[in-house]
């Protein structure tokens, strides 16, 4: 998720504070629960590889590499006033702290020294001027730090945590009298992933296992006390990442504890009137952001009911249903008696996400998303014997879901259609999909045509992406799947992506929703689930 | 003592590496009373006054000046988001570690917070812009920090220490979709000192009384672990600034501990053959500056001198007696038969000091500062019964001084000359006049010609001014002195110092012997002494 989101959003505060507190008791104890199950962090200390050299390349993304060009000893040996600036090169993408020494050379430190650090997960974070600043989001995100070193010798820590590869140093200050070296170089990397996920078959696509292994290392950077949503910026734990990771997670690193310690976070921090926060912040002290959002909200059920399937932990999923029952309300003020959404009115007073492909009708997506936790919501109370507690669903589900087949399916065209301007977009098609709306020979029937079609809204991020991979799944659309795996993850790879990024158009690598690409997140956790996909379906992605 | 001088310093290295070791032993007995002696910071939590508005006017010390325009409160109680900048007033010169607290303001903060803090001792360092920077000492050096704060809220402390009487707070990156406020700015003030100076007597002239407190606010900043040169930069504990400030100690803050434990400090980091090193640091373990110095060895034992007489303390002067006659020998080898100096093999096998305006000729400084040191350390032997060790003194100083007045006296012009040239300066006169190679009277007629002669090399730094002004005295020249210290040191608070200057010229407020003058220090020990004079001689200047 991201802050642009927020823009959306002004109208929603009063929601969060209605008159009464629904969870007060119960709140207190899922948050000590949270805090009883805070993962311990996995600290490796890591040494960079190499020196590089930062090469101007108009066929390589973002136009910039960098090229191994001298062994780290060369950095260490050598007088830091006669280099004046190197690039380091970690040779991975870490999340973590970044130590160094600085030693005098032959003459005493008679000043301090002056250097800017500046950290890159992608080569043009290091060759791009940040100033004057044009982002919108904080400048503050950008990994620059300007480092006074008053005592020599000195082992410094640099406080704030980093995401990145490569390290640009470059001296800013520094007494004409003096020399000094750096050594020691190092990052004190943290993750919460302690295990190994079994391998692919033998038999998979060498590029699938690239796919699989940028996404392990996507998802493992992104898992450290919470789900976070990218090392690097926000570093919160958003309901829709969250989902997305852990579906991952549970193919993969199998860390139940770390979504179990999430689901109780937010559950912990859910807003007065009961609705899951759409994010949280763990620092300093555990506090929700007060921006609630209608679709994430919803997500929470299924997440738990994930989890529940993938664990059997039915302590937890009781634990926690009081919270997951009241999430079933958010959509039920808006649903009319003939079974449509109030797209209007809910739009009007709520947040909803969906993607963030500015122009996007959302209509559609809303009533397919309501429909989908309904039932998912619903399998979930029928395993915790809660069938009677939920007992309008069936019902609500059933009505739901003709009149979303009656007002928004287009037997001409075959697609399913959003809003007063009958938009088509990708978003539509997999929220109709995913929620049953269509049937399997509707699904593949829109997915197929929707290229050939004019005006049709595209998905604007691997979030959306995702669903749309899912839909053409549940469509048994495998090669389209495998195609659209191949093209979009495959084409981040086939790029250098370390990390799958938060933001990628095959046509354009300068695309970036904060104005300003050195700012976008190039480990994010919602690009991550190929792994997901892969290893649940290897019949159709590891044959 | 400033960086600056090192550039005439690169021919002196090889001094230091002597074959045999003259010290080993009681250099470790030294550092350990220094380490015994190490003086406990006495802290003091400070508030600022007001936000000030800096005014361009042509009329003040660098043309700008800092007006109070809004209470304190302000900034507490103002979204800074809105407020962007602020520059905020301590109403006095402090040394010490600065601390804040940002707190979210209605609206969760979402994103890091950049903001870069500025400290100024005088305003135009708020208002110059560092970059490019074109200074000859570390850009280091300068006072700005820019802090990125990733969790709010939080109460932060700036690691490093700053010397200041100002604060500009500059927001280079906030969330638009937060809001936050500063508020508790403070700052953690240190000294050593912990006395109140006698009051002056009550006919003292208002302009000296002025002085004589900006002469203590100055010395109580230098005063921390050590006599610092200046708490702004080099922080570092040189012999001419120790001497200076342990003067004005001696009649105003009465100290005597610093000063014995800076004494033991420099001999227990002499260099090996002996020589007390021109400065020393202390962290982050004691270790010399490499470059020895030839007139500041020297002056070291006219401070062990000056402390013996001050205190009494018979027992650390004997304790340093075999390193105050190690001193002794630095001249021997450049005497010649007819009792004058080698000036040009000492030139070029030593840094010679004395002042740091280009183009002196040192030669009659260097004869007079010999002979100087020669009768104080006499003067000392005689008082610890060491007579006998230096019995050689009285007649070198006879010899030296006859062979001065011969060489150096020219009877036309009424001044002492120096160097194949013949130039004229106030540094011969002064030197020559300390030393006594001159009368009173000749004293008198030369500093009553210089002011009428072509091409005289004035002082460049007030750190000769003092030897000047101590001169003048000596001579008997109340008056002369006495207007000298209104006219040059009142001009300093005439101009609105709140301590005193590293550099000043009256008619170049952008005087600085670093190419930049916001690189200058604005409060730096060698320009402390009117409080040793006016306190040393209230005939003169209490009156």
């Amino acid at each position: 998720m991201k802050k642009s989101c927020f823009l959306f959003c002004a109208l929603c505060f009063a929601t969060i504070l209605p008159a009464q507190d629904v969870f007060k008791d119960l709140r207190a104890a899922w948050l000590q629960k949270a805090e009883d199950t805070k993962p311990v962090l996995i600290e490796t200390t890591k040494q960079p590889l190499t020196l590089d050299t930062l090469v101007k390349d108009a066929g390589v993304f973002q136009q910039w590499k960098a090229v191994p060009s001298q062994p780290i000893a060369t950095l260490y040996n050598t007088s830091f006033i006669k280099q004046q600036t190197a690039v380091v090169d970690f040779g991975e993408h870490l999340t973590g702290y970044c130590s160094f020494t600085v030693e005098e050379l032959n003459r005493a430190v008679d000043a301090p020294i002056r250097i800017k650090f500046t950290f890159g997960e992608v080569p043009s974070e290091l060759t791009t001027p940040f100033d004057p600043y044009t982002g919108g989001l904080s400048r503050a995100w950008l990994q620059d730090e300007i480092i006074t070193i008053n005592e020599v010798p000195a082992t410094i820590t640099i406080p704030r945590r980093f995401a990145f590869r490569y390290v640009k140093l470059e001296l800013l200050g520094s007494s004409g009298y003096s020399d000094f070296r750096i050594s020691q170089l190092s990052v004190k990397a943290t993750t919460s992933v302690n295990t190994t996920p079994a391998a692919l078959a033998p038999s998979t696509d060498a590029l699938i296992a690239q796919i699989d292994r940028v996404g392990l290392t996507t998802l493992k950077e992104c898992m450290q006390t919470v789900y976070e949503d990218g090392p690097k910026r926000d570093r919160r734990l958003w309901i829709g990442d969250l989902y997305l990771e852990s579906l991952a997670n549970i193919y993969s690193f199998k860390n139940d504890a770390l979504t179990r310690h999430c689901l109780y976070l937010l559950a912990g921090l859910s807003y007065n009137d009961g609705v899951a926060p759409s994010n949280v912040f763990e620092r300093p002290r555990p506090h929700p952001q007060i921006n609630p959002l209608f679709d994430y909200a919803l997500i929470y059920d299924v997440a738990v009911k994930e989890y529940l399937d993938a664990t059997g932990d039915t302590q937890t999923a009781q634990d926690l249903w009081p919270i997951v029952k009241q999430q079933l309300e958010v959509p039920k003020k808006y649903i009319g008696a003939d079974g449509m959404m109030d797209y209007l009115r809910a739009g009007k007073e709520w947040w909803l996400f969906f993607d963030w492909r500015n122009g996007l009708d959302k209509q559609a997506a809303l009533q397919g998303v309501v429909i989908w936790a309904y039932k998912n919501t619903y399998a979930l109370a029928k395993k915790l014997g809660k069938e009677n507690e939920v007992a309008d669903l069936p019902a609500l589900i059933k009505k739901m879901t003709e009149a979303a087949h009656k007002n928004l399916y287009d037997k001409t065209t075959g697609v399913f259609i959003s809003g007063e301007n009958k938009q088509v977009s990708y978003a539509s098609q997999a929220w109709m999909i995913l929620s049953g709306v269509a049937t399997q020979a509707e699904g593949v029937k829109a997915f197929t045509v929707l290229p050939t079609m004019q005006q049709v809204v595209y998905p604007g991020a691997p979030y959306l992406y995702h669903y749309v991979m899912e839909a053409m799944i549940q469509c048994g659309m495998n090669k389209a799947a495998k195609d659209l795996m191949l093209s979009y993850w495959g084409g981040m790879v086939q790029k250098g992506a370390d990390t799958f990024w938060e933001v990628y158009d095959p046509k354009d690598d300068f695309l970036s929703p904060y104005n300003f690409f050195p700012v976008n997140s190039y480990c994010h956790a919602w690009s991550c689930t190929p792994v997901y996909f892969i290893r649940k379906y290897p019949a159709i992605f590891q044959q």
